[in-house]
């Protein structure tokens, strides 16, 4: 009895990055040396714009997971830190491409490269450091990596090509907005997962293992940011919430609410979100739409399934500080929705 | 605060399958006389073999899912009929494959058509019952129809060859468990209830709507048979309990178990249900082990997560008491655990 208390105790205790961050420190310090270097170049514009959005405060989550899972499995360092360094280029890369399709003025509480130096610029910069990510890959010289990661890359593009079909489509299914973010996130948390236990020559089910334990943290993820959006269970209007309202994002919030909500509700998002007709005080009314139904309340149970797969996907692996690292950080990404 | 109260109230009245089995009686009842007019055959073996499994009391669940979407959808019933059926013999000749593939020796509490006729007979008596299905779906005359279940044809065997890969290894991710079982079962529930609107000429969204809630009430069903294979969380030891046990099927239960578990436990799974030395009291010592790793009552909470998709699915269609039983049959088919 006793030690069921005590192990409820530790599930009530709220979770934290921290021990991510502190398994992962010396890795990541060699991660943003890399990323100066590999940001040079005798174009001047280059390190400029790279470096605007890679100096700019990502959480960095995607090249932690790169180490932690790699030290998990005792792979190399040096290989890790260039994998892990080539997946936050990967990322950076999408972002720049994505402020381009999705014309954002701002983000990160930053204005936009594109507005800064314009959008040909973005998507070349993008472009190199796509091309900086392969040349690391290469460097590293694993193949199955190479596979994982450029296979990755494919998958992320096709999952922002169907958001353009689902972006301003209320008639979304979850089922299809979860393979919108299957593509756009999962696919590169799971392949930055992934490349840990390759290059630690695990066998296949570690590598299983990591695969879905990034894919499911991906979509859990996800999903938490699409609640935040809106303010998550507290539902308070912070500076950053209602950004996917006004851009007309069908989100997993939106899925639920659309479906489950009257007419009249179904024709405030078709007006408000959908034909961009934001009236004042409409935010407020999505919000309150939201909660009415539920809708934040059960994306974030929604996510919580998600994170269950992904812990129970690691829970046989051998105790480390890094594997327990990885767990924490899924609770905690759920947690952040509270 | 009343009517907080009363929806909360009809949430925890037990769920029946009366109201899908009411709205779909008139249909079922020309399933039924269609399926006996197309098991007839001058080889006499055939109407013999086919009525042995179609007669032995499976729940059909699949046509009256076909018929309930129909309906729902206002489609023309003669073509819902000759669709459902279709749907049904498609279910039975996977049946038929599967006891020969998997060598099973009793289904339904009978024994297999295999061990009575013979391997030969059920594979071919099988094809027979594939070849009527597409020749009652050319008869309806949807191209649209026809490309829906056809393809769920080939995923449904896609989905057998992945299991033959998973059947006998425990180191099957979550993941991959699932893609197993959105090919063999999910995906003929999601293409029965998809035919419904396509026969209606209902817009895309409302097809969505229907192959979504079809893919994940088939996810939702598949869960809650693998939990109740080892007796639900009421763990009686029924005459079916532990059938995938003695046959080495790793489901959801297992993979759940088997990483959370000891050394010792992982031992045991190997051991018994792998390698099949399956000793006296090994049952009750499976059953144990997914007690205490909470792995049945998780499969059941994942049930749940995937019953809440079907069931989101459908919610913004107009009301009508197909749909209504459609929404109960979800909650049923999870109910089934306790």
């Amino acid at each position: 009895m006793g030690v069921v208390l005590s192990f409820e105790d530790s599930e009530e205790r709220r979770a934290s990055i921290e021990p991510l961050l502190k398994v992962t420190a010396a890795g990541m310090a060699e991660v943003n040396r890399i990323a100066v270097e590999k940001t040079g170049s005798d174009v001047k514009l280059i390190p400029e714009v790279a470096r605007y959005l890679i100096d700019s405060g990502g959480k960095r989550l995607r090249p932690m997971l790169t180490i932690a899972a790699a030290q998990a499995c005792d792979a190399p360092a040096d290989a890790a830190v260039k994998l892990a360094t080539a997946v936050e280029f990967m990322h950076t890369a999408t972002l720049f491409h994505d402020d381009v399709v999705d014309e954002s003025n701002t983000r990160r509480g930053k204005q936009t490269a594109r507005l800064v130096w314009g959008n040909q610029e973005s998507v070349l910069v993008g472009d190199f450091l796509l091309g900086q990510a392969f040349k690391m890959m290469v460097e590293v010289g694993s193949l199955e990596a190479l596979d994982v990661l450029s296979t990755a890359a494919c998958t992320i593009a096709e999952g922002e090509v169907l958001q353009l079909g689902t972006a301003k489509n209320t008639d979304t299914t979850e089922d299809e907005y979860l393979d919108v973010i299957r593509g756009k996130t999962a696919a590169l948390f799971s392949a930055a997962a992934e490349v840990g236990p390759i290059l630690a020559g695990s066998d296949r089910s570690v590598r299983a293992a990591f695969r879905s334990y990034g894919a499911n943290l991906g979509i859990a993820f996800q999903l938490i940011d699409d609640a935040l959006d809106y303010g998550g269970t507290s539902a308070q209007l912070g500076k950053n919430v209602g950004d996917d309202f006004r851009e007309g994002k069908v989100t997993l919030p939106i899925v639920l609410a659309y479906r489950r909500g009257t007419a009249d509700d179904r024709a405030f998002w078709q007006r408000s979100l959908i034909e961009g007709s934001i009236e004042e005080g409409d935010l407020e009314r999505a919000i309150s739409l939201l909660d009415r139904t539920k809708a934040i309340a059960d994306t974030i149970e929604r996510a919580r399934h998600y994170g269950a797969m992904a812990t129970d996907a690691l829970a046989w692996l051998p105790e480390s500080a890094s594997k327990s690292a990885l767990l924490e950080a899924v609770r905690f990404s759920i947690e952040r929705a509270h």
